[in-house]
């Protein structure tokens, strides 16, 4: 059930106040960020930009002389003045008309940066580095306060006091005004306390779609695409959307309207624009803010627009989503431009970030639910071409994603003497490389791995299993760098990578003409088994 | 000499013409590179807005409603308008008008997305596909053309011939004019004609300072102080500077004026401001148009937000140089905000682009010295923190980082057991564990590894004699994490790395709480001798 008649009260929790310096509305991010906000007239959004013409080099205008109140204006923001930083009434005054605006506000405050320092105001001195001692004695000296300490003005305790009252007494109007909400509405007021606290409603993997063996398969965007809709159905707070890229990386939930002011309803759709780094920005507020299960979308090349936010989602521990299609030199004819060979490692780099690579259908399915279920961020990372959805009676189950890699097929007719590596578009490769070299008379076991992260959060025990110490013949096949595969494939091992950008042609030709094939796997195989 | 006269005739050659689309005004580099060019007043940049109102996902106002020629004139750029792409003459009036203002021009150009296709135009099926053979037939039918492919309307052999006679009269008058100007200031042409070719002036690296054996030392960001200040004499093609960091990243060249537009003379340090991948897109621009060897400073930590355009200098293989401070937990304080553990690795995986991290005062040099002679982009990575600046008497010369990866100190008393491999600020670590193990009688050989990319370089058997296969005991310390180090120390080696984000104390609390210390060193490398 949708919350969708949410007491005011509730509404207006959800007010977000930002202090940003000249240093934040000089990075790009900000205008991707200004751009999304007024075109969705995100009216409870209310930035203070502290102007102080100060930034760590000395004068703003060394390297600025934009006009930022201008700049925001034009991104259809609601712009207020504050001339004087000390001036109290005037930024609550401000804030006040920022409050009743329906667009979100950006209200320009003057200050004067280390004020009232005699020595070190509006100067970049007081901006990385503290006063020191004897600045600090000048200071207090000039605001009339005693040279000591830790000094608190004797007016301080009382109005902190009125502070505290005051705020005691909203928070029990809210909790009054919740709990008629509760009585008027107790299912939406449950799923609403549930949803904020992080929790998915019961049963919201029941229904995900399980993909019959077909040779000719679909690409594993596709198969996102499907399990996306399973997944807008069980799960409401699910909220996302691509950045200018919905067609291409299929994430649209069918019937939900687009996260537009003019909606009707709840809307869901979120359209981004080209703006990846404003997205991933967002993502990690809504995650932060609670109460939605947020993604976002676009190709695997453009994670790197993304990375400052991708990192910051996984230093914070966040549950962002994100949906990287395109993923190889699969994508074919935009040539290496668009072509991600070394994102996989770039983003397997970053600590506790989930990096997600299916091999077929079901395991797409299957990353979607870890990735659902991940503690910290995660990132489905999609084919555009097809791939065969694999015979499961055959093969390993597609639920054993959860290990991050396990053993898809085993060897036939003995111990394994070689094992085989892929991830996603190159586990099928690995199979077909399996077939032929059992027509040689040679075994080999072929390890799906789809997820890092998860392999090496398993035990000692299970990765043995999966990599025993016995078995030194490792291929990997991976249509991308190599780094880091030496992990499990050792320093002599096989590598079926690629050691350079990608090029423009149709998708087959390329894996064919840069040597991502089963005929080299056999090749690398049979190499290290002498044979 | 710098050519401080330069014949209008080649001012006039340096003008910039952008098409740009609706994506690329609403990237958020966009408006950093916005804000660059209008402080620095680049009136010879004139960019034309392909305003129609399309992108992939529909019509440009699904995610934007932004005022873009607001957005730009904020920025201080002129802004011209022509409300019909077709009309040829209004963009020529245009682009005179732009091509006489002070300022950089933007110029908004209505036009209609495949126009005149009466089926597609106007739509998104006509940005991200071919119309296809029935809609180039109608298209054909529209304009009166007839349904042939490859149709040259009567009129074009005619003015592309105009055309070509008045680019051989202009190349000719230009060439008259280098001719006068070389004729007039012999020595200044041939610097000039030297810039332009990507050449460097004679015994550039003659005068590079070499550092005294200082057990105390110093941060190797200030010994590229000092190598810059050699440099920027030396070359005086170089041009560059920091995102509002260049009093931490110690990049200013002495002497030289700041790029500004009231500078008088030829100034040469760039304030880039808070903008780190304006600066790095604007430092390819340079390197493309060739004439100087360009260079973008920050912490090591913001070299994520440059990161698309430090991939696509890699894939240009541009001559681009950047300074990245700040680069381990040994920045201390700022904490896991602005640590970076996993970018060694995250650069190191772009194909072609070279991350050098020396490990004391005379390795800087030299790695500034192959930084700048290498053929594609080239990162220094330095640190904060002091280190000591070692006794090359004593140990290999600092010109071996010429190899990427040298042996520093060899084993005393025989062949190595164990080698110890370590990278910039973690070289020391190395050295001082080695003397621990020879106490134990345990012989140790130290490799330092500045750029792994000019070891990858070297024949099989310059790496093997650093890395012999006969010593398979093998430990390296880097204050980051391990990933890709698998392929010279192996799975089972000792990793003296950091697999988290780190944290905020003073460096050397944080270097001995995170392990990164000889003690570990010295127990892997027992633990892999069983000793």
């Amino acid at each position: 059930p949708h919350p969708s008649e949410p007491h005011p009260a509730l509404a207006r929790a959800t007010m977000t106040w930002v202090i940003a310096s000249d240093g934040d509305v000089m990075e790009g991010v900000s205008a991707e960020a200004a751009a999304i906000a007024g075109r969705l007239e995100l009216g409870k959004l209310i930035v203070y930009w502290d102007d102080n013409d100060i930034t760590i080099d000395g004068r703003a205008s060394l390297s600025s002389r934009e006009d930022v109140c201008a700049r925001f204006a034009a991104a259809g923001w609601h712009i207020e003045r504050v001339d004087d930083g000390n001036d109290v009434d005037a930024i609550v005054r401000a804030s006040e008309a920022a409050k009743k605006d329906p667009r979100p506000s950006f209200i320009r405050v003057k200050t004067i940066i280390g004020y009232p320092s005699p020595g070190k105001q509006d100067t970049s001195d007081a901006h990385g580095a503290p006063l020191g001692k004897d600045e600090i004695t000048a200071t207090k000296k000039v605001m009339g306060w005693p040279d000591v300490a830790f000094h608190v003005p004797d007016e301080v305790p009382g109005l902190a006091a009125e502070v505290r009252a005051e705020g005691a007494a909203r928070e029990t109007a809210w909790k009054a005004a919740f709990a008629a909400y509760e009585a008027a509405h107790p299912e939406l007021a449950r799923a609403l306390v549930a949803a904020m606290d992080g929790q998915l409603p019961a049963n919201w993997d029941s229904t995900l779609p399980v993909f019959p063996t077909d040779a000719k398969g679909l690409a594993t965007r596709k198969a996102s695409e499907k399990t996306i809709q399973s997944l807008a159905k069980a799960i409401p707070q699910l909220v996302g959307g691509s950045a200018d890229l919905a067609g291409s990386n299929l994430t649209t939930m069918e019937g939900e309207a687009d996260f537009l002011p003019e909606a009707e309803g709840i809307p869901r759709n979120v359209n981004w624009g080209i703006r990846e780094h404003g997205m991933a920005a967002a993502v990690n507020g809504m995650a932060l803010h609670g109460g939605v299960v947020p993604f976002g979308a676009t190709f695997l090349i453009f994670a790197d627009y993304m990375r400052p936010s991708l990192r910051l989602a996984s230093l914070m521990g966040v549950r962002t989503r994100y949906v990287f299609t395109h993923d190889s030199i699969g994508l074919g004819e935009d040539g290496p431009t668009h072509q991600p060979v070394e994102h996989l490692a770039s983003l397997r780099a970053i600590p506790g970030f989930s990096v997600f690579r299916p091999g077929d259908a079901n395991e797409t399915r299957e990353c979607w639910k870890q990735a659902i279920l991940a503690d910290g961020p995660a990132a489905l990372v999609l084919t555009r071409q097809n791939l065969p959805t694999l015979d499961r009676s055959v093969h390993a189950p597609a639920e054993n994603v959860r290990f991050g890699a396990y053993v898809l097929a085993e060897a036939e007719g003995g111990a394994p003497e070689v094992i085989l590596v892929g991830t996603g578009s190159e586990v099928s490769v690995a199979l077909e490389a399996r077939a032929l070299l059992a027509s040689e008379g040679i075994r080999a076991r072929v390890v799906s791995m789809p997820c890092w992260e998860l392999f090496l959060a398993q035990s000692a025990e299970y990765r043995a299993s999966v990599f025993p110490a016995s078995v030194k013949a490792r291929v990997v096949v991976e249509a991308g760098i190599r780094m880091g595969w030496e992990r499990f494939i050792g320093e002599d091992g096989g590598y079926v990578t690629l050691e350079r950008f990608g090029a423009s042609a149709p998708a087959p030709t390329l894996f064919r003409e840069l040597g991502i094939t089963k005929e080299r796997v056999v090749s690398e195989a049979k190499r290290l088994l002498g044979r």
